[in-house]
Parts: C-alpha cells; sequence; structure tokens
C-alpha cells in the first residue's frame, strides 16, 4: 500500500480548515482540550498489536522500542492533557487598575498567553510514535489550542496513517470540530513547501536534517509575513571526560558510553558523537575498554536504506580526514543478511586537527563517535570554545575535579540546551524541567524546547486585555480566578 | 558638536569586548545586577536639566514629555532591578530523580532561564531615552544578564553620548567589568549591519519603520548562526467604533480620538491611524464633533526634518487614493515658522475601497487617521480580518453592545498584541500584565513583548541541568531554594 501524494489544492483545502476550526478550537476550556488528548491516547492505544507491527515493519525498529516509544506518545498526551487542564500555563498577570494615580490613572490590564494558529508539523524518520502524527509537537500545539496539520513522514506512511485515524476517532469523540487535525501524504518537498508557504499557517515544527530544517527555516522567513520554524537539526552532543576521575574510572566510562553510542543504532538526536578527553594513561585504557565493548556490539538495522547509506558515505568522510584515525568498528552479523546494518565504529583525532578541520564536527547520523585527543585541559577547553550549538553537553567527572573547572562549564552553557554531569545524553527525561533545544544549528530557536510541559509555549503568544469588563475577560483573567490557576497578581504570585 | 561613525574595527573591539564580559556578568547574582541598574538610574536622574536640555534640542519634545520620559526611563531601569533582586523570572523548575523508577529510573533535572549574550539595541528616533541608550531594550537586556552594544541614534546623538556617560559612571560605581555596556555612533547603515553581522552578538533589539525593521531582521536570518531580532516597526492600531454605542456617545469619543490621535504629535507606535465604524448617524455626528477638536489642535514640531517630510509625503500619498476624502486637518501656526509642523488630519473612505487598496493599510507615521466607513457590521468584521498584524486593537462602546459581537473580539484577538474596550491605543503602561508586541508587521517576534517585566525573556535561552551535585548548581536551583524564589518542584508552584 502506497499513498498518494496530497495536491496543493488539497494541502489549500486542509489549512483553510485547519484556520476555521481554529477560530473555535482556541477558545475552548483546558479541560475540553484535555478531553481530546486523552481521547487521542486511548485511541492509540486502542490500535493495539496493528500499530507495533507496522511501525517495526516500516522502521526496522525492535518490538520493545516501539511499545516503548507508544508509551511515550501517549504519556506527553496525558501529560499536555493534566497540564492545561490545571491552566497556569498561560502565565496570567493581572495589574488592577489605579483611577486616581497621578498623573495619569492606571488602567486595568491583564495579560496570558494565546494559541499562534494553525501549525505544521513534520513526521520525523527516527521517532515514527514519539516525533510523528501524534508526537511531542503535535500534542504540544494541540495542547496550546493550535490545529494540527501532519506531513507524514514517506518512510513510515502506514504507521502515520494509523496514528491519524486514531486521532480522526478522538475528535469525534470529544466532539472537536472537523479541521483540528489533517493528515497529508507527500513523498517530495512539493507538499511541506506549500505548508510552509501557507498564509494560514502560523508556525511549523520539524525534527530531522540540518538541510530539512534549515531549508523550511530559510522559506519561513522568507514568506510575507515569517513565521516561527522549530526544527531540531544537528548535534554531536559533546562529552567531556576529566582527566583524574577517567584514570580512576575507565571501563565503567567506557561500558556507559558505549551503551548510549549504540543506543538505537544511534539513531538519536542525543547520540554522544563527539567525546573529549586529555591524553594520558586514562584516555589509553578508556579506548582499550571501549573498543573492547563495541566490538562485541551487534549492530542493529537502521531506520531505512537512505540512513544507512548517508551513515556510511558520512562515517567514510570522517575516516578519510586528516590525523583521523580508526579505533574500533563492530562486524556486521552475516546471519542478518542486510545491508542496512548500522555498524557502531569509533575514530579519534587529535584536537590540533579538529580546531583546523571544520568538517570533523558535522554530525555523523548513526553510532559513530570521534574521540578528540587534546593535549591539556587548556587545548580541551579550546576544542569546546570551538564546538557549534549542541542540544546537549555531558562531563563526565567526580564532582572535586569538576568543580575545579568552572570555566569549562561556564563555556559549555553557551553551547548547549542540557548540561549533564556523570551521566549520558540519550535517554530524554518527558518532565518540566526538561530543556529538548540548544543554540543553532541544534536547533533554529534556543529559546523553546521540544520536550516537556514548556514545550507547548513555542504555539502561544501574549496578549494584553486592557480595561476590559469582567463578563468579557478570558476565564483565565477574571477577577474570581475561577479556575483557580497561579497569577502575579499586582506583582505577587497568587493562586 | 557631531560624533565620527565606529570604524569596523571599534566595532570588532567593542563586540568582543562585550562577549568577555558577558562570560562573567551573565554569572552575577539577581542583587549585583540590580543594583547597577538602580545606579544607572541614579546617575541618569544625576544629568539633571543638562539632559532635559540636549533631548529637547535634539528632538522638538517639550520639556514635560522629556521629564516624564526620563522617568519613565529610571522607572523600568528600577523596575527591572527589582524584579531580578526578586529572582523568581528565571522560571526554575526542578524534578527530583527517582532511582528506583521502572523500567528506567528518572534522573535529577532542573532548568532555569540563562541569558543569551551580548546585544545590540539600535536607539529609537521617538522615544530619545525610554526607547534609546538606557531604554526598555537595554534595561531588560542588562536584567537577564546580556551586555549591551547601543547604536546610538544619530538623530538624538549628543542625548545617547550623555546617557551612555551616565551608564559608564554607573559600571563603575558598582562594578561592572569592562564591557557590559559600549556605545557607537554611526550615521549610515554600515555600523548597525556590522554589528547584526557580528558573530558574539545574540540578539538585536529596534523600533523604527517597518524597512529599517525588515532589513535588520533579514540581516540576522541570513547569518551563518541566525540570531533573532526584535523590530517594533508598523502599526495602525485599529480603533472599532460600535453604532449604538456611538450615537449615544459622539462627542465624547471625538474628544477621545481626538486627544489620541494628536498626543506627541502622533509620534507614538501606538497612534491610532485606522477608525473603523458603521455608516449612520451616530458616526456622521462623530465625525463632526471630532473635526471640530482636530481643527482646534495646535500642530506640534515633529522630532526632525526627516520625519516631518516622511509625514508629509506619506499623508499625501493615503489623501491621493481613491476614495479617501479629506474631513479636516488643523492648520498651520505661522508664528512657529517651522516647517516640521505636524498637522492633525483625518480623512476618510469607504470600506470597499480599503478592502481593494493595500496601501489605504499602511502606516502614516504621523498625527493621521484614516476613518473607515462600513455599510454593516458584517463589512466593518471584513475590514478588521482584513489589516494586518497590529500592536494594539481598540473597541469603543458599552459591555451590552461589545458583548453582542464575539467574533468581532474573536478576531481582534488574531490581529494585536493588546486588546482594549473603551480606551485608546496610546499610553503604555510599564507592567507585569503590559503586552507590548503583536503579529507581524507590528513586530518581528509576536510571542515577546518590548515593555513590562516580561521583556527581558527576550534576551534569554532555558538550560537544564542533569544529574548535577548541588554544589555546582546555580543558586536557583540548589535543594534549599537559597534565594527563595517561585519554583515549580516536582510539578507544583512553591517558594
Amino acid at each position: 500500500m502506497s499513498f498518494k501524494d496530497a495536491t496543493l489544492s488539497e494541502v489549500d483545502s486542509a489549512v483553510q480548515e485547519a484556520h476555521v476550526a481554529f477560530l473555535s478550537y482556541k477558545n475552548f476550556s483546558g479541560k475540553k482540550k484535555a478531553a481530546f488528548l486523552r481521547a487521542v491516547a486511548d485511541e492509540i492505544e486502542g490500535l493495539g498489536d496493528e500499530l507495533v507491527k507496522t511501525a517495526m515493519s516500516e522502521t526496522n525498529l525492535p518490538e520493545a522500542r516501539i511499545i516503548g516509544e507508544r508509551g511515550r506518545t501517549t504519556g506527553h498526551c496525558r501529560m499536555f492533557a493534566d497540564y492545561i487542564e490545571e491552566g497556569s500555563w498561560v502565565e496570567a498577570r493581572v495589574d488592577t487598575a489605579i483611577p486616581d494615580r497621578t498623573p495619569a490613572p492606571k488602567p486595568d490590564i491583564r495579560k496570558k498567553l494565546v494559541a499562534l494558529g494553525p501549525v505544521v508539523v513534520f513526521g520525523a524518520a527516527n521517532f515514527p510514535l514519539a516525533y510523528s502524527t501524534a508526537g511531542g509537537d503535535t500534542a504540544s500545539a494541540l495542547a496550546a489550542g493550535c490545529p494540527v496539520i501532519i506531513k507524514a513522514h514517506p518512510a513510515h506512511a502506514k504507521t502515520s496513517e494509523l496514528v491519524a485515524k486514531a486521532i480522526f476517532k478522538a475528535m469525534q469523540t470529544s466532539g472537536m470540530p472537523k479541521g483540528v487535525f489533517q493528515h497529508l501524504h507527500g513523498a517530495g518537498f512539493e507538499v511541506g513547501q506549500a505548508l510552509v508557504k501557507h498564509p494560514r499557517v502560523k508556525a511549523v515544527g520539524f525534527t530531522g536534517s540540518f538541510a530539512g530544517g534549515k531549508a523550511l527555516f530559510d522559506l519561513a522567513n522568507q514568506r510575507e509575513v515569517p513565521i516561527p520554524v522549530f526544527a531540531e537539526m544537528s548535534s554531536i552532543n559533546p562529552v567531556v571526560l576529566l582527566p583524574e576521575s577517567l584514570e580512576k574510572n575507565a571501563k565503567g566510562t567506557a561500558a556507559l558510553l558505549a551503551g548510549s553510542i549504540t543506543l538505537g543504532v544511534g539513531q538519536f538526536c542525543t547520540n554522544p558523537g563527539l567525546i573529549l578527553a586529555v591524553e594520558g594513561k586514562g584516555l589509553e585504557q578508556f579506548i582499550t575498554e571501549l573498543s573492547s565493548e563495541i566490538s562485541k556490539a551487534v549492530p542493529g538495522l537502521m531506520l531505512h536504506e537512505g540512513i544507512a547509506a548517508n551513515y556510511v558515505k558520512k562515517m567514510a568522510e570522517a575516516l578519510a580526514q586528516k590525523g583521523v584515525k580508526l579505533e574500533v568498528q563492530a562486524a556486521t552479523e552475516s546471519s542478518k543478511g542486510d545491508k542496512n546494518q548500522g555498524r557502531p565504529t569509533v575514530a579519534s583525532a587529535p584536537a590540533a586537527e579538529f580546531l583546523k578541520n571544520p568538517s570533523l564536527a558535522e554530525e555523523v547520523f548513526g553510532p559513530f563517535s570521534l574521540i578528540i585527543r587534546c593535549k591539556d585541559m587548556t587545548e580541551l577547553n579550546s576544542v569546546v570554545s570551538h564546538v557549534h550549538g549542541q542540544l546537549t553537553s555531558s562531563v563526565i567527572g567526580e564532582e572535586s575535579e569538576v568543580s575545579k573547572h568552572p570555566s569549562l562549564l561556564n563555556i559549555l552553557t553557551e553551547k548547549a540546551g542540557r548540561l549533564i554531569i556523570n551521566g549520558v545524553p540519550t535517554g530524554v527525561e518527558v518532565c518540566p524541567s526538561q530543556n529538548h533545544g540548544g543554540p543553532f544549528p541544534a536547533t533554529t530557536d534556543s529559546r523553546f524546547t521540544a520536550v516537556g510541559t514548556d514545550a507547548l509555549k513555542r504555539f502561544a503568544r501574549p496578549v494584553s486585555y486592557q480595561n476590559f469588563p469582567d463578563a468579557l475577560l478570558p476565564d483565565e483573567l477574571k477577577n474570581g480566578n475561577p479556575l483557580g490557576i497561579w497569577r502575579i497578581y499586582n506583582g505577587d504570585w497568587k493562586k
């Protein structure tokens, strides 16, 4: 079964319907939108085994991973449901009037976040469920009050179609207007481009390659009315191994890193692609231990042929660079007989070469990691200063050693959206404190997260209401605070 | 006295110094940054009469306005000082670890906002104090922890130089590192462009023309690493006069609007440039009353020759459009003998012409307002749907009549950052609930305000700290909450 690309007229109809739906959906109570999101979660669970099998067959991902991803998808739908039902996310501020203030009376002003408008979400190749049709972008946009138009990822179009069916069913059972959710196929660029250029579209969510994300970002900025694009694109997630701690625990550190490098065949945006360490006994032992772990690793199948071919090509390019030495590469499993096997691979290069050669800082999407051998901490700091914006930066070291290097943490903060001590970047917890984002080119907008409750702020903007009669105010701003939300009331936090 | 343009090498030095200062300044406590902002306010007051006289001579603005603007400038410096000293603005979220969670342990993650980096601020022609050298952009960026590089507005360069002197003095008395504030002159585009293109610059604040703001926005997006530009550009601030209420109070409404149109010679971004009403007795009486008020108005001098010439040109263009009828124009005062007089002017046009002619929706910067005569509320709603993004939208009408038109308010919300009932858009209160911003082209980013405490969020981004030992966490995220700020702690608001 394959799906026909949407025509340009179908794109237009979908967006126009989304706009009409927006004008009512945006005003729905948190409770009503929450019921819809919970129904989406229920209906996805209701798809049962068919969803798991379809996703497995389209992505090569194992059953446990798909089931885990389904849990994460229904989990974030329910998390956003709880969050908007509680309601404080609108950042309500109330400043009451002071009519007798001199020289001028102070008017009554109140403010809250409102929904941006129809949002286009591109399904992500590497997360057929959690970042696709009912993924984090969709759930957060719907939670904020924005209709969503999905451009299904062609590599898992059937999975996308199934999830869309579940969402359409949830719309019916929870009384949502037609157009709150739309699902379009498009194997080429045309459908996506038409969606991003449509005047009624107000924001875009994308997870994928740098080339793809940057193209959408540029397109959106060239519109007559530019719109925000939240693209998560490219990150090599540097991991700094502090020398004293490494010498004490080379073996444990190697096991930790090997697990993170090979997890999900390295197909995570948080894969540790760059390891920074100071030359010495600790590093040599670490490389020996890591090589031993990696050589034992069983190569998994990558998501699809295109991604596997790209991995082989990019890795070969990296290995061909001056100063780069292959440390270890896992053997393919001949029994699998599939050229899509992503072989875990670790190489190393001297810091001096890394500093001279920008291509070594580019992402190799897959289970590949490059160790940068630094002469000393000064050179390591130079390498850190040199890397681009990242989703994460990690430091492996004991507290006493980490605290000796305050400038290292200070610079790492400039480079990433999440800092980790004694841990690996893979594993993105879905919670209020999560920031899955980071300076360009990790994302196109470092001021927002794609994971966790704050993700819905991407799809909202503030509006002030001045001198409004109480009855005409949104409930969140009414005098009696009927929703019982947290507000800044005349300068103080109050419930 | 005139000032030499900064050379490109001076631009580079200024930004490099700002970057070095950033690496320490961003970590200063709220208390320390607050002391600096308060010192800035004190030093500006210490400039005394010299500042008032200089600003008056450079801008043609009257003494009371300059003194008022100075109060607003020192006021927002102190407001941001209080806000960051209190500290809850960093949106701290704490999620503690659950080591025994299955299937995977939950790590400890915490999040807060951090400063973006050096910010370039362009002085605004129409606010020599409140939106220029120590204006809202500067104060909010400094509050967030970002050094500021000012590109002084050439029309009030001496005023800018005086304020810069005050800030440099405040830096000394409050122990700020060199480079936290920089002041550059540039009469042409070269200095501004070099600043926006500099790799160490992380954001831009601008208030001025659409052409200027859009050019900076495009330049910033074309950088290798794009950066946000907060440009406040163009708004005609529609005011809807509801028919029944208008018939009851045409005179009062006319007096209210006349005051707003002529305030500050119409040189506010919130000037009511578009008035929408339904044809009938009420509207005719309103026009008669408004004409009477406007014809009595005394034209003030505009900021400088360029702005006055632009006003005359744009107004002539508007008046030359098909269907546009001049209703009233205040006479010049021959005793003033200055061609820079901005003559308050009101014209009208049928809705049908407005809907056909995009040029009628363009801003005429100055005391000009265009009344759109609508056949009925349906046509009025079409006009509202047709206007671009705005800073404000106002509705003048009794509560009972406003509540009869829910779709009007619903669409107005899509068009503006601030909605006003029974009030005029001029007069922008500085408070937590203020949103001075709006959909494009009013600003380049509708998700942020340029006025009020939330303005500092423009210059911050979130960072998560995963698995950090308590001692290595920023104070805002430490277990004991030593700063006593509001945080979301395991999902609940707590202090």
